[in-house]
């Protein structure tokens, strides 16, 4: 392998890491609002603020960054399957209106995602490994990203997130009731992105190596990864953990805010090429979710 | 024309006419929502299983498979135009509460769809018949796909869902009573998936063969089918024979169904190449499907 | 700059200043669900009659025609990013329930959408004007399209505009209800499609001339320049002339309208290559929609 996959490997990894870390100790604790927008938060936090951020950044000192339009096609493609897989459930649970089968149909929805993902990573590290090699290198003659200084920035920032979930599960509901924000507001917008931090990082780190590939991966593959890998374990583990089983099914707001956020990412990495107007796109999607989630009371944000 | 299109003109004209069948039965006997869980169920199962199983046949035997990207496009784009047709009646319906005009409107919209599948065919076969040629054949050198199996294969499905529709339609009612199953589950995943038997064995049977052109033009081209012909045929026949006429208004379960995957359908389709990841993604969205409606009591599934 | 880039300029400049005129007056009047009509109205209008026209009429005279994809790509983000701002105050409003916040949202929307609209400027005029040149011109050697015809075109549709816009405002009422026609088929139907009869005519010309790049640089362009200056502009400019505030909630219909018509432009824009397929697809979802809110009792359709 060659050596500088490794922050990609590395981002990856902590980013499920870190989310799941967070994730279960709201999980014991009940609180399945916070798990669940905090499993939202993520997947948008990676594709928009993440993304582009890095698309942003990179576009801001090269005029064109190019990446293989395939693998991001297929991770796009992965996303959609995950938004739609989130979107049932919660139809499920309005046409059934309260007559079952809900907890029933999130397990099985989740053992089908983790199958999925298990065939992902054979079709990324086994099949079709070529395509996530990372063939549009243009920074490559001026020197690899340094290893030492990413390592640097992920050993910082996982040090920062352990130390800051710890505190935050712990604050959340004073601090929301306090600040007058809804627990949605805090499990979509600051939760998850504490819990990002790493990748946010990496991904900018890269794209303005001129690696927007690698950028792309770390972006769209930590989305996939919580919906995919992360989501579908905290189901199966309320089973066994959790004071009561946690379903799949996420309130209206949040689906419609996964729902828009993959559009639009799909929209933007189907073609191969970004430039800062796409970067800027992403942003605005996120800061246009943020205002609308902010402003909204409370007392409704949580309802389904 | 050259002898090995034979298939694809076999299969999607039996497509058209194995649905019709079973489908004027149906409305005879007035089950509406039969009709139109069997319609939803092959735009559906020709997109997801049928191409699906196709990409994952071919993606086994070949790292990567190719088709012309336009024509796939092209077709995509009827499939969404089918999709955005079938929302629109559902929506009003619940718009306009009550008021009157869906009759008027279905057969409105019925008359616009029919116009548009007949423009459709003159571009397919006349303007731009160039497009759908299928140029991408690997396996051409290796032997045609034998013509006499081709045909032994489609006589088979025939007779069986001949027989079968016979009986289908007949036990619908009993059996799913029995079953505990609803009946927009069984229109959906039972009847459909009969229906569309014949699609199935050909659109895998020459991808297997290397020709994934003809593959995605079987399933896409069947769906589209489906909605541009068979729905509106029926809308318009059901003045005459049925009971009652029949309008566009699909229940909202089953526009959103058409919906999703003609969005994941459009994602696979635009980019002109497959592997057995994308068949692992559509069926995947198929099994998602499947299981939703598969738990959801039978008594809600068939609301509006 | 070159001369013949003229009519564009020309076109987007009137677009927005007739839609403005139009829109003034109809806010200074408190007309809010017409000013609202007109504007999901001009944009759908935009990308699917002008657009459609143009794709249809420049069909009919070559087989295929070719415009930059990247510049058509980033301008059909552009519309996304629109649509999704016009969903979010409406699901809001709707989540929200009355209990406020709707009109410091819609401001705070409104700034963000000129910010990014600020930003598209830069992009196209700025630092990426090379992806704007429209380098695809089958004719060019046939003669420039002519400058002297252009312009009269352009006059004669101005003076027809600014003409009827003074009747369309003060007859709107007394005829939707003489006509039985809803406000808002008459706002997104009517009073659009005047108003866009520069870009129409402007966007065929072109088309008939080989120039799909300008064409789709009006259309597309003037929807994204309808949503993010001129809607943001009215709310803001709500606050100091109107009788009342103007929110960005539109009504669910409308919402679903543009909803529709940014995934089907989306998916024509995308591949750089149009036929008159193309043209024929976009201008049947703009006919199932006009149908739609055609049967549509007047006084559901302006609910919200």
């Amino acid at each position: 392998m060659p050596p500088n996959t490794s922050p990609l490997i590395s981002a990856k990894a902590l980013a499920g890491f870190s989310e799941l870390i967070i994730a279960l100790a709201a999980l014991r604790a009940g609180l399945h609002d916070i798990v669940k927008a905090s499993i939202a938060g993520s997947i948008i936090g990676n594709v928009l603020l993440v993304l582009g951020g890095a698309m942003l950044a990179g576009g801001m000192r090269y005029q064109e960054q190019h990446f293989n339009p395939i693998a991001a096609r297929s991770q796009a493609t992965m996303l959609l399957l995950a938004a739609i897989a989130l979107i049932l459930p919660a139809v499920f649970q309005t046409a059934a209106n309260g007559t079952g089968g809900l907890d029933r149909l999130s397990v099985a929805i989740s053992i089908v995602l983790l199958l999925v993902y298990l065939l992902s990573l054979a079709f990324a590290l086994v099949t079709h490994r070529a395509l996530f090699a990372g063939s549009h290198q243009p920074d490559e003659q001026k020197g690899q990203p340094s290893k030492g200084r990413a390592i640097a920035v992920l050993a910082g920032a996982t040090v920062g997130i352990a130390w800051m979930s710890e505190i935050l599960v712990g604050t959340i509901e004073p601090a929301t009731q306090e600040l007058g924000l809804s627990q949605i507001f805090v499990g979509v917008f600051v939760v998850a992105v504490l819990g990002n931090a790493v990748e946010h990082a990496t991904a900018i780190l890269v794209a303005m190596k001129g690696r927007m590939d690698l950028s792309l991966s770390i972006a769209i593959g930590s989305s996939v990864q919580i919906a995919l890998f992360v989501a579908p374990v905290l189901v199966l583990a309320s089973l066994v953990l959790g004071p009561t089983p946690m379903d799949l099914a996420f309130p209206a707001g949040l689906v419609l805010l996964v729902l828009v956020s993959v559009l639009i990412t799909t929209q933007v990495a189907n073609d191969g090429r970004s430039d800062w107007l796409e970067g800027v796109q992403l942003l605005t999607i996120y800061a246009i979710l943020g205002l609308t989630f902010f402003f909204l009371p409370a007392n409704v944000a949580t309802s389904h």
